[in-house]
């Protein structure tokens, strides 16, 4: 089965992420708005139970934090993908190099840029638009972060959350 | 916020029911196939708190069981929804009259049927030739169920998981 571990912002941050991802996103209908910690990997279910129990020992060292978006910016040309840029504070760093170490699989293929993808698999044209339009938005938001999700991901290509970890000493 | 909560069934099973709610369920996209335990309810920041305990308690009284799948049902005359009908044995009616109880508000418009979605608000016509053709399915499927969800919905009427709920003692 293909897993993936994300942050979903506040409702709010999630609501003006979908007002552009709705038009701009086709992935919109696959997955809430999210900042990935880890991209997805394969994991049958006895690796995905050890997994779990190191999550849960990573979301116990971990307190809440606040996370500040300000700005939007792009991969091009790396890829075309916009996105609303999350600042790379310690915690965010910290929680992406746990879960590439001991018994995660080591699969991040680009280095770690925390972000909230809006726009993506635009055509050329239509990317310049959509990013010169979107990059004069008055983004500002600090939102508070106290949990990160396992999600799997089914046949239509939608991800389904296996479960969520609060920081904090929340587990035995 | 508008809150619900649900048990999400194993893979295969979402698999299936998607398969189905692709073609005739126009809320497929907004939430994956699932099992109700409560329907959804308004509830501020604090509320949810207190909830969130109340979950926790909920969550360590039970241990993990197995639903039985084997037919598909209808609420005609009521409203037209197709279902894959959930064998309602005691485990799944107490978690959802402990969900009316106590903190909880009590919202449930109709006695409680386990169900899992498959198509909805179809037109007269269409709901006959769907359901002739769905009751004539062999479904028969055993799954284990070891979790529930508590959700909340954005904007757009999609649904993102706020935490999820294990069985057992797993809650300090």
């Amino acid at each position: 089965m293909k897993y993936g571990i994300a942050i979903f912002p506040s409702k709010s941050v999630q609501d003006e992420a979908n007002s552009y991802r709705m038009r701009y996103d086709p992935r919109y209908d696959l997955v809430p708005p999210h900042i990935t910690l880890k991209e997805s990997f394969e994991a049958d279910d006895k690796q995905i139970e050890e997994l779990v129990t190191e999550l849960k020992h990573i979301a116990n060292e971990f307190e809440p934090f606040t996370i500040n978006v300000n700005k939007v910016s792009t991969f091009y040309p790396v890829t075309n993908t916009i996105y609303l840029k999350v600042e790379p504070i310690q915690e965010l760093i910290d929680l992406n190099e746990k879960m590439q170490q001991g018994k995660f699989p080591e699969n991040q293929s680009y280095s770690f840029v925390p972000h909230i993808t809006v726009a993506q698999e635009l055509a050329d044209d239509e990317y310049s638009d959509v990013f010169g339009s979107l990059k004069m938005k008055k983004i500002q938001f600090d939102d508070e972060i106290d949990r990160f999700q396992l999600l799997y991901q089914l046949d239509n290509g939608s991800w389904s959350v296996h479960e969520t970890f609060v920081f904090g000493k929340e587990y035995v």
